[in-house]
Formats: structure tokens, C-alpha cells, sequence
């Protein structure tokens, strides 16, 4: 029932883009309207981070193709994905632009949609399960909490460890306050940088911190631990998230010492559990 | 696949609560997960926001009961919530706590853990679509943009407009910057005094706002403006919620043009979007 944008364009000429949130990985935690549209769609474009699982719901007779950052051996541009979703739409097919979590946060939504106004292409955006949201769940913790945690800040770890650090201290002095949790989205793996600037921003070295990886899959693993220690937490496996916040001290804990009793595979990232 | 929290319980012993987040009222909004886990569970405990097409969904023999702030005349509090949900769960019922939005969202969720936690119930939570997310994807906005919106904060209008009016303040100066989406959960009607503090914040007057009605149902509409001009929004129907950011700008506008070409209904909410 979401609305359909048809902006500039006759529906009868051209196909509709759906821009579709493939959730954190888990093809259970779809939309019903995303499995449903995956199903009848005749060309997809993802990105690489979307589950195989999700990928192997497409019809039989849809035209499947790899638009993430690497593509085989050859990168795609940007403007070569605009091209591709404009090129089948144009064919009348039905396109599905699918990309993980919710397409509206830091996928590049904004720049697809501009293109295809500007070529006269209808789409509609179907929101999924963003990762941030799917690891708090998977620990059983809740984002807020009204006796300890009040907001919610998302913000991306390639912005937070941007090239100018004067810019990305002022960014984390402003917005630390023991009484918000934090979404990291791509934290990367150079951690100590990052708790120097919450630690030097007033956050508590006892604030709780968690890092999540492969959200919802079956190897998920995470590793709970406070600001004061970010940079000991291991190497965990892409694409990982980093959640920071009161509320979500004790899930974090219980989550982890669940997680050690059932473990059935052989992963890096167990081992790594077992050994901490 | 997500991990059960069997905390100090046997499953043999007591049903497990899921925790599902309904999403923002359209049951193709659902995920595949929560859609099979409300056609399966005995006993569903839901607030009043959950839309009556999402509890019609329930299986034939399932117990239903509303346990919103309001449960016909009476008020049903937190703790009879709690035991409601632990007796179910100890007949080994399996109970669904159904929730609008995402669970973890302003729902209370930390709380209902902490009570199923001490009476060694087992529990898992199931991530559900956001209402401030489905609302930018129902206006065809995407949160962020590489550009201009590099983060995303989440807050509640209830907490914002505290009764503190000095720690309120001290909130939106902090968090207010250019570059920033804000979503605003429960806004209320009074927004002149939210209007003065974004700008008191230093937030610029033209910075696009957006309040959006009944998010993802059939009468969903949408009033867009500026910061300057939060209070002349006219009462919309609740459920609302505020999106303010520069990355929405553009689609909030198209949104609306949209609706007024769409509208086929001859609800308050469209009157008011076709007089302004």
C-alpha cells in the first residue's frame, strides 16, 4: 500500500523500480511485500551484501545481476547502475533495486531515485529490517529504554573515521551522552581510533559497546565489551555493527554466554567466542 | 534464525514470548517471520497502535487481547502486562507481545524482558519496520545521503518536550546540525515550542520538516514545511511522526503532489492536504 511515485513518467511506458530492503540476511525477516515482489520481479540488481539465501528467491525466468562493488573481477559505477535500472524499466520489466537492511540508510537512495526522476522512471520505496535494529534484536535488547537510554543516533564508521579528525571529534563531542545508544554502521576493524574520540567526547570507559557480526545469519556472533576496550575487541568477520548504549548492557552479556552453548560450527568467529 | 534467549529456564517447562514488531500498520509491511509466527501462536497481547488488519491475521483458535494504554475503559498497567505474559507462557502457550513499529522503538521492551528474565521465561524478539523508516520510504526519501544528511537521530517528541524545559533545550543544541535527519516519534499537536527550540538550536528556518499521518495505511498523508513553520502544521491524525532533514526535501514535496492526484478517500487528513 505504499504509495507509488510516478513522477514525470506514464506507467504504460515504462516498467516500475522497486527499491527493495532486503533486511540484515535472514530471508525471514523480509517484508511480505519484498518476498512477494522478489518472486514476480524480471530483473534484479544487488548489492553484494545482499544473503545468497535472499538472492535464490527470485522466479525462474528473472534476470539476476550483481551491481555491489566488486562484480566478478570489474567494478560498477555508479552511473553504470543508474543506466541498468533506467535501460530495464524502459523495457517495461519490473526492477527490483535490492539492497541490505533499509535501502534509505547509507545506500546511496537518495542519488538512485534523482536518476531515475530525471529520466522519467516510476519506482516505490520498500523499506526492510535496517542492520542496526536486526542486532539489537538478536541480542534481545531494546534500542531504548526510558529509565536509561532516550535516543538513538546512527551514524556511519567511515564518516565518524573520516579523513579530517578535527571534524569527526566535534561530530562525537556533540552528540555523547550516556543517555543515548549508538548504531555504527561500518565501524571497520581500527577500533582504537574510535575509542579515543568517544573517551575524549565524555563518554564513560564503562559504557557498554558490542560488536555484531553477520547479523541473523546462522554464524552471527558478537563481542560485548565497554568503550574502554573497543580497540582489544578481534577481528570479527564483514559486515559487522557496532552498537553502543546503556540498554543494551546485560543482552549483550546474556546473548554471548547463550550463544557459546549453541554453537554447531566451526567458524573463525566462534572460535574467537570460545576463546574469550 | 533468530537466537532464543533461554535464560535460567526449560523450554519444556514454559512457552517462549516473541516479541514482534507489527511494523507501521500494513500487513505487507510485516516480515515473513512475524506474518508465521502470528498464523501459529496462542496467545497475542498487542498494543492499540497494531492495526486491525494485522490482528485479523491471527489463527482461528488464538487468544487475542488488547493490551494498550486503553483495554476498553480500563487501563491495563505494565506489571498486569508482565503477568499476562509470564502465566500464558507457564500454560505453554506460545505468546506473541505484538508491538507496533520495531519492539525495541519507545516500546518498553527493556522492561518486559526484565520481567520474563527473573520469572526464567524464554524469549526472543523479532525486529519489525520502524515508523520513522517506513515513513521516509513511503515518501520515496531516503535518510541519509552522502551529500548532505550523514546521520540519523531518533527521539521521542514526549521526551523533548520534558517538562525540563532547560534539559530539553540543552538536547536539541546539542543534536541540532545541518547534516543531520531527525525523527521525531510522537510528536504531539503542540509543535510551536519544538519550532522555537530547533531554531534557538540554530537549526536554519528553511530546514525541510515533514509530518506524516497513519504511516503505510490507505489514509496516509503528509504535511510539508520548514522549521519556521512547525507550528502552522494543522492536527493530523495519529498516529504521526516528524521527519526533518535536508535529504528529504525533495520527496516530501513530490509525496504530497502525488497524494492530492491519489486521493479517493474523503478523509480529514485528505481535506486538510487539499486546502493548504
Amino acid at each position: 500500500m505504499n504509495r507509488m511515485m510516478a513522477n514525470h513518467s506514464n506507467p504504460l511506458v515504462a516498467g516500475t523500480v522497486h527499491f527493495v530492503g532486503a533486511g540484515p540476511g535472514d530471508p525471514e525477516l523480509l517484508t511480505v511485500k519484498a518476498y512477494r515482489l522478489l518472486r514476480r520481479a524480471d530483473v534484479i540488481l544487488h548489492d553484494d551484501l545482499v544473503s545468497p539465501e535472499i538472492v535464490s528467491l527470485v522466479g525462474p525466468h528473472a534476470e539476476v545481476l550483481n551491481v555491489g562493488k566488486r562484480c566478478g573481477e570489474k567494478k560498477i559505477t555508479q552511473a553504470e547502475i543508474n543506466s541498468r535500472m533506467i535501460e530495464a524499466a524502459r523495457r517495461r520489466f519490473e526492477v527490483i533495486r535490492l539492497k541490505s537492511g533499509d535501502p534509505g540508510i547509507f545506500g546511496r537512495l537518495a542519488e538512485e531515485i534523482e536518476a531515475l526522476e530525471a529520466a522519467g522512471i516510476p519506482f516505490e520505496v520498500v523499506p526492510g529490517i535496517t542492520a542496526g535494529i536486526a542486532a539489537a534484536s538478536a541480542l534481545g535488547a531494546s534500542l531504548t529504554d526510558r529509565r536509561k537510554s532516550s535516543r538513538v543516533v546512527i551514524v556511519s564508521g567511515q564518516h565518524a573515521a573520516d579523513a579530517d579528525a578535527r571534524n569527526s571529534r566535534a561530530d562525537w563531542s556533540s552528540l555523547a551522552s550516556d543517555d543515548t545508544t549508538f548504531i555504527v554502521y561500518m565501524p571497520g576493524r581500527e577500533l582504537a581510533r574510535l575509542q579515543r574520540e568517544l573517551l575524549d567526547a565524555g563518554l564513560a570507559p564503562d559504557f557498554p559497546a558490542v560488536l555484531v557480526s553477520r547479523v541473523s545469519s546462522p554464524r552471527q556472533c558478537q563481542w560485548p565489551t565497554t568503550v574502554a576496550d573497543l580497540h582489544k575487541i578481534p577481528p570479527l568477520e564483514a559486515p559487522t555493527i557496532l552498537l553502543l548504549g546503556r540498554s543494551i548492557l546485560r543482552a549483550a552479556n546474556s546473548a554471548a554466554s547463550g550463544l557459546l552453548s549453541a554453537i554447531v560450527e566451526d567458524s573463525d568467529c566462534s572460535r574467537l567466542a570460545i576463546l574469550a
